[in-house]
């Protein structure tokens, strides 16, 4: 794919490769449509963002006695102390792990996506295979594009759970035709899912895992678990890969962030790697791109972490979004969404819905549904922009993450009317 | 470079490529040695970071009415206001160039060294070549080494300035060998270099364009201008590539930063891309990186842009520079270093001085010299490690950003009293 615009610039394949993302044709269509309600992005909630938190943050560390370091260059990996709270919270969730490990082997990166994109780059080359989730986060399905990767689904059954009989025959296939040897990590969101807003099990996860190992992949496993303390009123109660025995034996990334359940404008996320190779490729390279995460944004994440200023916050937010929850699903449900033939999960966390059409509905970017949704005033994600391959065209992912409770009514309604339209 | 901790993973080309900073292991060195006073990081000066205006800033943010979007996610390429605030910043230093042209070339990234990553990235392929200035950038360099690019010199004389008839040979060499067209990118610091303080005359930089032209290298220069601002008494008359005639023809990558000349913790870079089609591609493989720099600290570089802040305080760090410059530069005068053999020229900003030692002294990292100057308690940067291609021994950098006037002072006396030695 050649960029659109004129140039007499010899692109690298990687820049050849780089094309818009999909989404941004979305937004060009919506800036277009004045008074649209945008269930599309994946932002957060302006209204509970942590601004006096923030504030507060700032002021303790410019009260702080001693040089302002915070506002000097700071190491590639981390900062220390972050490094450590984040250890022993994550400690708290799974009371296995070590927490002096987990510090050494934790990494600060620009929001979690730049872990993903280091863990990609250090793991796989042009032509190579990652597994991933059906359906998938998108921004990772496009990163993989990038970098010229090639993403093969784990395969689902009629309610969205991994198939493992399904799954063992897509690794023999790959097997018969030579390319099992270019799998080289398996990618899941396994805690309120961008886009299906589903949890795994951990049956589910360590099922993969025993598939993985009787084909002789024991590549490394990302988990993304940016949604993971976003849940409405009961965790998640499932184990990381970090903690459950049958991935001992795997190379592990568990990803985490403070962009989703505190301020995505700092842009603060974090993994842990269990490879100390992996690790340091992964660090080293961060060396490249731009030498640590600012450590301004650091420290005022270690500042929140250090009381009870994060807990707090997410006390409240977690209502918020329940209730943004129940206005959507609520004013789609009784809208009559359901016997127009959609179907959908009420979820516990997370900010979507993910939206089963009837399975002749084409929803995508160019469909008349689309267009119809747009003139309607209603914005959505397509799901097929969601998917590694196969590509089904019947699925909508809606995002209550933006909108109040009265948008969200007033939107869900303009959708399901559209829908009714084309039922 | 296989990465030396044992693992099962089969990494990427870029993963196994990508070693530790050969300055990590001077800073491991350094640890070990408690009391060292170091001129070895470009760290800029904890005494006068802008700890008020930061705060300041942030006050104002979270005191403006509307929703906090500061907190929120914002645009991949940046804050709007911030790129129209730099664009209208760089005609005031450039007036023939076009403010709103400017503003719609520019975008924002986590330091410059993230704008250089995306640069270099999408232009490319491994085994492609960049020409560097000689001494250049060391980060910069091994950001080349690990995506595979070759850095070929651009070649200086006796006085450290561009030797175009050596240039012009050394592209008839490239051609000869058939490597011509791999030639992707021309590199430069031209205002206070990174490490050897040095500025280029437009004459100078044109020279290299006109070179270019004639072997029909018309390939994307870029042109670091990190320390343009950080001047002592006057600015650098020298035009950018963006404003010169000479280079008029060239796709040109122009970058600049808000972490040397305001607060390195902040992390905020930006560069003009005058190539659509390049600029595009940058913008969206930053997409893949992290969506976007954190959207609190452009608002906050775009508050201070908007008053006089910015410029109150670089009124104010650049004689705290040219004071630490000349308590460095005097130490090593008077201590006798010039007697000892050793020459190096007074800088007119930036942190740094670049000091050419006699032509038989290694000062590199594993030299006897160097451990005698851990031994007496004083750290450098191996002038070695700054150059892409005849790696002389014999240079050092020391930078005179980090300790105050009388550490400097006496960091100055340690240095040239271990030169004295080994004369």
């Amino acid at each position: 794919m050649k960029s659109p615009v004129a140039s007499a610039i010899s692109f690298s394949l990687l820049g050849r490769r780089t094309a818009p993302p999909d989404i941004a044709r979305l937004m060009t269509m919506a800036l277009e449509q004045p008074g649209l309600l945008s269930l599309a992005a994946g932002f957060t909630d302006n209204n509970t963002l942590p601004v006096a938190a923030v504030q507060a943050a700032v002021e303790a560390l410019a009260a702080r006695p001693g040089e302002p370091e915070f506002l000097q260059y700071g190491l590639n990996q981390g900062r220390p102390q972050l490094r450590r709270l984040l250890a022993a919270r994550l400690v708290a969730m799974e009371p296995s792990l070590d927490a002096g490990q987990l510090e050494r082997h934790l990494f600060v990166t620009n929001g979690s996506q730049q872990a993903l994109y280091l863990a990609i780059q250090t793991l796989c080359d042009p032509g190579d295979i990652v597994l991933v989730d059906r359906p998938s986060y998108f921004v990772f399905l496009e990163l993989l594009t990038g970098l010229g990767v090639r993403a093969v689904s784990l395969p689902v059954d009629g309610h969205g759970l991994i198939d493992a009989v399904a799954l063992d025959a897509r690794l023999s296939e790959l097997e018969r035709s030579g390319k099992s040897g270019r799998v080289k990590a398996v990618y899941f969101v396994s805690y309120f899912s961008n886009p299906s807003a589903r949890s795994m099990a951990e049956a589910e996860k360590s099922a993969v895992a025993e598939i993985l190992s009787r084909h002789g992949l024991v590549v490394p496993v990302i988990e993304d678990a940016a949604y993971r303390e976003l849940y409405f009123e009961q965790p998640h109660a499932a184990r990381s890969v970090l903690e459950l025995a049958s991935w001992r034996e795997f190379p592990k990334l568990y990803l985490s962030t403070f962009t989703k359940p505190f301020a995505s404008g700092l842009k603060v996320g974090w993994g842990v790697c269990t490879d100390g190779a992996w690790l340091a490729a992964m660090v080293n390279a961060k060396g490249h791109h731009d030498f640590g995460t600012a450590n301004f944004n650091q420290a005022i994440c270690e500042h929140i972490l250090t009381g009870d200023v994060f807990d707090l916050h997410l006390t409240k937010i977690r209502p918020a979004y329940a209730g943004k929850m129940r206005a959507l699903h609520g004013a789609l449900a009784s809208a009559g969404l359901g016997a127009s033939g959609w179907r959908w999960a009420v979820p516990g966390g997370g900010i979507y819905l993910w939206l089963e059409a009837p399975s002749d509905l084409d929803t995508g970017l160019e469909s008349p549904f689309c267009r119809a949704c747009i003139e309607a005033g209603v914005l959505y994600v397509p799901g097929a922009l969601c998917f590694g391959d196969d590509v089904p065209k019947n699925f909508v992912r809606l995002s209550f993450g933006v909108l109040g409770e009265a948008g969200l009514q007033e939107a869900g309604r303009r959708f399901a009317s559209v829908a009714k339209h084309f039922a």
